[in-house]
Formats: C-alpha cells, sequence, structure tokens
C-alpha cells in the first residue's frame, strides 16, 4: 500500500465546520470565536467556565529518546483520539502548535502524518490564528521598551551588558544569533550587542502556556527579569510597568486553539513552547479545558520521556494541579535498532540483537516513568511497514518480561482504525484508582539538590558538575529567592546523558552544568546543559524553495 | 457637548454579526472567511468575481498639506459612506489598516474617531486579522533566505554591501535602524551590516497593495530586485526561487477585510503602504471588488494631495485602470490657520487674517487637482467645536469665488448625520459625466522628466537638484531599463517644498533629490529628497505604559 503525502492526505479530507465540531462537544456558536470556517478560539468566558470543572482524565504521550527513525508521538496522539473516538468514549487532543520558522528550513509540519493528523494542515502550520505573530509582538514590544529606556535616560539604572531580554522571530535565521543594535549616532539609541531566538524559545511563550487567567498571565509577565541594575539588583518587567500592554497584545493568543482531526475527533492545539529550555507542552488553559469537555484528554510532550515527561510532570502538572491518569510511551522497530547501535541506513533490515540492545533505552523510561513518576503505562508500538512480526513479537515478550503491555498501532495508515487496542487499554488503565503522582524531587530542596536528584534518578548520571559560572548563577538564584522554583533541564534530546551520542541506556556519566538562567515569569530555573540552539539556521536548500502557491490559492510542498 | 473618548463609543456601539454586513451588500455566508463575529476576508473566489465586474462610482478622500491641528481623512472617510447610506445610497469605504507599532508609541489608532469609527477598533489597531504579521513573516523569510545563501557559498555571486533588502518589525523600535548581523563566527553566518524597518515601509506592502491576484503577487514578488551581484548585475527575488514561499505566506493576507462602522456601513480596512516611500492608498483588489458591491466607494489616501492624491492617480489608479468620479478635499479652520502662519497653540482663537493667508494652501491642492488630474473637487470643512461660523462662512465665500464647493461636516460628533449634504454633493459630482483622469507626466517620458513634472506642475518648485549619487542612480535605473516606471517621491508631507516649516503655497524653491531606489516588484522608482524615516523610535513616555488589559479582557488606554 502507498499512502499519499500528508499535504495530499489533508487536503483530501472532508473538514466538519468548526461549529458542529463544537457543538458535539457542548459548545455553543457564541462561545467559539471562529477563524475561517475550521479553527476557532473559545471565547474567554467558556474557556474559563469548561477549565474551572474538570470532568476527564488526562493522558501523556511521551516516547523513547528521539532517533533520526522518528517514534511519532504527535500521530499516536491524534490516532489515539479518533481510536477512542471510535470505541465509544469522548475524547479529545491537546497538541502544541507547530513553529511556522522550521516549515521553511527542513523539518516537516507538525500537525501529525499520514492519516492521523490534525486539520487544516496548511493553516496550522502556517499563521494559524496569529498566536506566534502575537508572541513575536509582545516579546519584541518589551524589547523595544527596554532599548527605549535605555536611550531617553535610563532611570531605572539598567546596566545594559546584563540584559537577557533579546528580540524573537519565528523563523530560521542564523545571521540574527549575534548582532549589534543601536548603530548610527545618538538618535538610533544606545548600541549593544544583542541577538535573535526563535520565538517558542520565548519566555513569552513558556509563560502563555503555564498561565491560568489574564490575571495570572499579567503576573508572570510582570515577574519576568529583565537584567540587573548598576547597584547588582533584578529588574522586572513591573518596574518598567510594561506588563499591561504585552498582556494585550496576548489577549487572543491565550484562549485555546480548537481544529479538528482528520476523523473529526477535536483537538485544542495550543501553544508551543521548547522542551528543552522550556518545558515543552501545550498550554494549561486548554488543557484545563479540555478536561472540561471531554472524559478523555490526550496530550504530548516534547522530546523524550526523560525531558518531555518530566516537565510535564514536575512543572506542567505541579503547577497546575494536574493528576495524570495514564502514560503511554511511543516507540518503533527502527528506533530501538537504533538505540541497540545499529547504522541509521540500515534500520530497514530486521536485526533482533540490535534490537534486544536497544531495548535498554525504554527499558529506562519505562522504570522512571513507574518507579519515580508513579504512572501506568502502556507502550503503543508504532509499526512501520518494514517492521517483521518476529521483531514486533520480541519487543511485546521482553516488556512483557518486565510487566508491560505494548500493543501494535497504525494510525499512520489507518487512523483510528488502528489504534482502537490501544485505545481499550489506555481507557482501562485510566479508569484504575491513580497512584499519586510521585516527583524526583520536592520543591523546597535547594537548586542544586534538584540538579542532583534529575540528574541521578532519572538521567542515572554518576556526578554532577557546574562551571564556575553555573555555579556562580546557580548560588545567586539560591540567594535570590529563587531556590523554591522547579528546575528545566536543557540538554541534548538523543540520550540520557549530555552526548547525543550515547545511545541506549547510559550511566555513571557526568552531567555537566554549563550555565543557569532564571524564567522567573514562567517560574523556572533552566539549567543548561552542553550546547543549546535557540535560533535554527537554515539549511543550503531550504525547503521554502519546494514551496508553491497556485492561482486558486491551493498550496503545494509541504510536507 | 462632551464627546467620549474613541474607545469609549467604539465599545458602546452594537455590532452586527460581520454575516449580516456581507448579506447586506449581496455576500452570502460561505463567500466570506470569518475573523470572529465582527471581522472577515473575502473568500479568493468571491473576490475574484465581485473584482472583475465593477459597477460603482469611486470617490477619493483627500487633503491640505497635514498640521498639527489634524484634518481629518479617515473620519471623513467614514463619516462620508454613513452619509451616503442615510441618504439611501449603497456605499462602503475603503481604507488602509493601522500599524500595530505606533500605536504603543504616541499615535493614537487609525481606525477613525468620535462617531466616525469603523470598528471593532481594539482588533483593527491590533493584529486584526494577521496581514501585518504575515508581511513581517514574509519579508524576514526572504531576508533569512538571503543571508543563507551568503553562508552557503553565495552561487550567485551576491556583493554583501549592495544588499538593500533589510528586516522589518512593526514596532517603533529605534535600536534596530542601524544593525550588524552575522557576529560570532563562521556557525552564525557572514558578518555585514543591514538595518530594520517597520513592516509598513516594506516593498511587499506595496506589493499585496497593488497585486490584483495571485499571479500578480507572485510576478511582483519574483521581479524584486535585492541587489547586485559582483558583476554588477541586478539580482531579483526569482535568481533565488523563492517567490512561491513568500506568496504562500501572504496567501490570506491578499484578501480583502471586511467590518463595519459604527452605524453598522461596510468597510473594506486592506493593506496600508507608507504614503512617502510607497503609494500610501488600501489595497486595489479591496477597491476593485468594493466597486463590484456597492454604488459609491470611497477611499482615502495619505498626507496631502501633493504626495497621497498625486500617488492615488499616477500610481495606483493608472496601474490598475480606474477612473476616479469625484474627489473629496478635506480641510479645517484650525489647519487653514495653521498654514497662514498661527502658531499651533494659538489655534482656538479666531483669526480670519490668518484663515484668509492659509487658504492658499488649500488653493493650490484644488489647483492640481482640477488642472492637472481633471478632477471634479468638493471641500469636506470638518468643523471643531471652536471654529466660529465667521471662519467658516469666509472658508466657504473664498472657496465659492474660485468655484468650489466647501460644505461643513460634523461626523465626528454627529457621525453620518453629520455628512448627509457634504453626500448630496458627492454624489452629484459623482454622477455627472467624468473628464478623463489627467497625468502630470506620460508614462514613457524619462524618470528625470517625470521628477521635473511633478516638482514644477504640483509642489511648483523652481528647480530640481540631485547628490551625486542620486544622479548616478536615477541614471543607472534609466539605462537599466526602469525608465517607462512612475515615480514615487518622498518628502515631508508638511509642505509642498522639503521644507517642512514652508506652509501654505510656497513656490520657486528647489527640490533636492537625496536618493534614487527601486521597487521593481511594486512597479515605480522612489524619488527620496530629504530624511526619510523607515523606522520610527518611540517617545520618552510611550502609550504602551498607559494601555491595560482587566480580568475580563477588556483593553483600556488605546485612543
Amino acid at each position: 500500500m502507498t499512502i499519499p503525502s500528508d499535504i495530499e492526505i489533508a487536503q483530501a479530507a472532508t473538514l466538519r465546520p468548526i461549529t458542529e465540531i463544537a457543538e458535539r462537544l457542548g459548545i455553543p456558536a457564541d462561545e467559539i470565536v471562529p477563524y475561517g470556517h475550521h479553527k476557532a478560539k473559545l471565547a474567554l468566558p467558556a474557556a474559563r467556565r469548561y477549565s474551572s470543572a474538570p470532568k476527564g482524565k488526562l493522558i501523556l504521550i511521551t516516547a523513547i529518546s528521539p532517533t533520526p527513525a522518528g517514534e511519532g508521538k504527535t500521530t499516536t496522539t491524534v490516532g489515539l483520539v479518533d481510536g477512542l473516538n471510535r470505541i465509544g468514549r469522548h475524547a479529545m487532543a491537546c497538541l502544541r502548535e507547530p513553529s511556522m520558522g522550521p516549515v521553511f528550513g527542513m523539518k516537516g509540519g507538525a500537525a501529525g502524518g499520514g492519516y492521523a493528523q490534525v486539520v487544516p494542515m496548511e493553516d496550522i502550520n502556517l499563521h494559524f490564528t496569529g498566536d506566534f505573530a502575537a508572541l513575536t509582538q509582545a516579546h519584541n514590544l518589551l524589547a523595544a521598551l527596554i532599548d527605549n529606556h535605555l536611550h531617553h535616560g535610563n532611570s531605572l539604572g539598567l546596566e545594559p551588558r546584563s540584559l537577557s531580554w533579546h528580540r524573537v522571530l519565528d523563523l530560521n535565521d542564523r545571521a540574527l544569533r549575534g548582532v549589534v543594535v543601536g548603530l548610527g549616532g545618538v538618535p538610533n539609541g544606545v548600541p549593544r550587542e544583542s541577538g535573535f531566538d526563535i520565538t517558542v524559545a520565548s519566555e513569552l511563550m513558556a509563560i502563555l502556556c503555564l498561565s491560568e487567567s489574564i490575571a495570572d498571565l499579567k503576573r508572570r509577565i510582570g515577574d519576568i527579569v529583565i537584567g540587573r541594575n548598576h547597584a547588582k539588583a533584578l529588574v522586572r518587567v513591573r518596574d518598567l510597568g510594561a506588563e499591561g500592554a504585552i498582556a494585550v497584545v496576548l489577549r487572543d493568543a491565550l484562549l485555546p486553539n480548537l481544529v479538528q482531526t482528520i476523523e473529526g475527533s477535536p483537538a485544542f492545539v495550543h501553544g508551543g513552547p521548547f522542551a528543552n529550555i522550556a518545558h515543552g507542552c501545550s498550554s494549561v488553559i486548554a488543557t484545563k479545558t479540555a478536561l472540561g469537555l471531554a472524559d478523555y484528554v490526550v496530550t504530548e510532550a516534547g522530546f523524550g520521556a526523560d525531558l518531555g515527561a518530566e516537565k510535564f510532570f514536575d512543572i506542567k502538572c505541579r503547577m497546575a494541579g494536574l493528576q495524570p491518569r495514564a502514560t503511554v510511551v511511543v516507540a518503533t522497530v527502527r528506533a530501538l535498532k537504533y538505540h541497540g547501535g545499529m547504522d541509521k541506513t540500515d534500520l530497514a533490515t530486521e536485526n533482533l540483537d540490535a534490537l534486544r540492545l536497544g531495548m535498554s533505552n525504554i527499558g529506562r523510561h519505562l522504570d522512571n516513568l513507574t518507579e519515580v513518576f508513579g504512572q501506568g503505562v502502556v507502550v503503543a508500538l508504532n509499526r512501520f511497514p518494514g517492521d517483521t512480526d518476529a521483531e514486533i513479537a520480541l519487543v511485546k515478550r521482553l516488556l512483557a518480561e518486565r510487566g508491560t503491555t505494548a500493543i501494535e498501532a497504525t494510525h499512520f495508515a489507518h487512523g483510528g482504525a488502528g489504534t482502537m487496542e490501544l485505545a481499550e487499554a489506555v481507557v482501562a488503565l485510566a479508569d484504575e484508582e491513580p497512584e499519586e503522582l510521585g516527583h524526583p524531587y520536592e520543591l523546597a530542596s535547594p537548586l542544586v539538590d534538584k540538579v542532583n536528584a534529575v540528574a541521578k534518578k532519572l538521567y542515572r548520571a554518576g556526578t554532577v558538575s557546574y562551571t564556575a559560572a553555573a555555579r556562580k548563577q546557580v548560588h545567586d538564584l539560591q540567594h535570590d529567592g529563587f531556590g523554591h522554583l522547579p528546575i528545566c533541564v536543557a540538554k541534548t534530546q538523543y540520550s540520557f546523558s549530555t552526548d547525543a551520542n550515547l545511545r541506549g541506556a547510559p550511566e555513571g556519566h557526568e552531567l555537566q552544568v554549563r550555565e543557569v538562567r532564571l524564567a522567573a515569569g514562567a517560574g523556572f530555573v533552566v539549567v543548561i546543559c552542553g550546547a543549546i540552539m535557540t535560533m535554527p539556521g537554515l539549511p543550503s536548500h531550504p525547503s521554502a524553495f519546494g514551496i508553491d502557491l497556485d492561482d486558486d490559492g491551493v498550496i503545494s510542498g509541504l510536507s
């Protein structure tokens, strides 16, 4: 069977009016704000009402450590929701919004794939409802106000070299990583070094995704630390007085976006913070609203379970008081073989030995999820056409030996029909009496103890080391009263260690902390281990050159 | 009588569903794309169909040379449409979209004022339907592709110092006027000097406003000249191959936005190019679509008639084949007194002598409109509360002596009820057999002759001078085959001359051309006379600090 391209499947789908999707959730037409006929935001009063009365069960989709083979968290999230609805449950998805910039680089879209997509995929992958544009504008408004403050006398006494607030664009643009601004003489501001990040790396994105109301949004914006003054005291956005205007720019972006899957299941697609320097989950407001609307809410976290699920549990769930009822770990035979040492060009070949070795990666994630976080887990084996029956059987047997159910899912090729067995297993798990959500550390512990706990309990590192700068930063933050915040570790997603080449389940390695940053508005401390890129570049042949528009407005070349 | 603030009036207005506004124009619900309940874009097939069957009469609103006293072109456009509908005509407005950046500086909104506003004013002044965000993204995508081309081997042989494509943001941010990008070593691109303009200054904005179809849009984008190669040949976007992706980003932005006035009249608010380095009118596609929907279409051009109306006639109307049927010149007693030499702090005082002197400014504009462009004109005297009856009578008498009708309009205080007499006069004028649209120059004339014609026939300059650089630029452009393009003069809007302090109707002055730029995609040559700012700055107390959002999402502090 040949499966058409994602955009072909999406363009061939018959979409229901978004008012109909809303009505089936019990939302009347006047409680949604349409963006075209197939996208809508919930109006503020509706989001408030539904999010305050959660009734559904929350299910997390996470994965093994990512590999070049691809795992399929987003497709599994979409496919599972379709499967749940097919077996008669009322389910909806909560997904992250794709970033538009990388679409013109080499990354495909991020609205699922095959027959497990949210639609309209072109809109979702491009401007969607304008949330990222609003974040870009809000972020850069703050930057302009800061530089304007320097220009007009600097009454707050800002130390220009301490200013950490960059500018952002939703683009891959390496030439903006390091810039000098303010050139051209007195009328053009104060010259200083600065830079641009991609919009999803903005602290405002993390804030938007953790805020539960406009008041919460404004408080968090006010809390943002932009730098220090000449007396070395922290300066916040509140000191500048800009939180009201920034909140105005983000007013509509705060509200969840409703779309549908190809099979007509409802989905909120809202917010998309990085999963390294931020917590990597869709918005709290969307999750809580979905829990007020559906019986089963399926959501995904970024990267593998060591990064995405950890932050989902330790940051998002803890802050928002959410209790997940089941966790699905997505794996593929190809990815497991890669973790077992195979070269990425050989993955189509059956190799039971490599597969057996690669099981160490999923084993570690499963241990963490059950032992540290107390989650009931099921493995979704996202089956690719080339996977052999022997390989599938081996994975199932090895997982069964450790007491974990693994279920094949073929949603990419079959949509919800390919996840009905998975759906039954998830329902059974979610309907059990839940164990209380566990955490690797208490919020009251000092920051260095938190880093130790995550490094040793989850990554199985032997030691944690700090650069001199990072040691001072963590000490200063503890001293300045931020010791109670959760931590957000930024490290490579490809390994439990900080070395992307260490596949499988390395242990005894050293976690090297290079830098520690405060995200006082979002409410966490970012612990940076290794080089983290916050502004991607374009490849030598960007996909932009294959993207086109015909005279009737039909887009081609998006993948 | 005290008139409430613009935002108070707008928030107190009862808005009709946008589907109802569309239906009254004969547009069925499935031909519009809603953005919320009170904004919509026309779908592409509908825009195509209506714009290809124009039936209405086009009326231009222009003004005397702007003064600090304010004239009120936008309010007059809105008020006149309301007045036309009140006297039983089917009329709609075509307005420019406001830029969001200046809203946070010191400029008020640009959605009209008083009882002559388009609504929802907060949306229109902020993100609206995302057009400016799309332009920002499209513009910066091209910039990223250019820098990426330099980074990956520069196979086109671009000369970095010749690259004229800046980046843009829809913000007032002086620190971005002059920047160095590409810092930080080899992975971060090629260091070079560049800068940012405000989004409305993008050539893509001018292109969007002159394009009549997707094919036209793509052709124009491909035509953009980004710089020269090492052999000094011009390099276009088409050589890079980026026009398809850029058109994809602008797909929805190309379609007209439908909103309503406070009185429920329909209005397209679409596109907003600068009126100095660009042609300063709302989009051709909106104008033509409106002419297919309404009997009278009222539109405005930027700044005074020397800049805005000239470009409307010589660029927009000539390119799009539009034949305006009447021109309304907006003036106020206060502004005329300012042109007569009064200080701006004294304008509330009756001063018939200053008023008589200031009539020279409107006289010059009226002469130009009738003699050069062959327009039938009527003057709208936008009455302010402090204007005395003697002042109004004097203006009317002096204009009558030269054969021009002047009619008081009080739309700011009274909405359409304040423009019914004006509406009757406009209808009478528009229903006359039209004179053919005249122009100060033929397209076939050389560029220097075009500059001479505009300078002498319209500005009444005595001489035209060029800097050495500008002389070379105009010669090169003529030589490179761009001599057939219309010109777009960028000079101060405050005077017929290039000296903002020369009020009234100066003559015999020198027009100094400082720089000549090519806008090959838009299809004109920009002739820059004096210093033109394409990235505004924020004042020492930006209005951002007075803008706020309450817990229910209600915005305050916009004006």
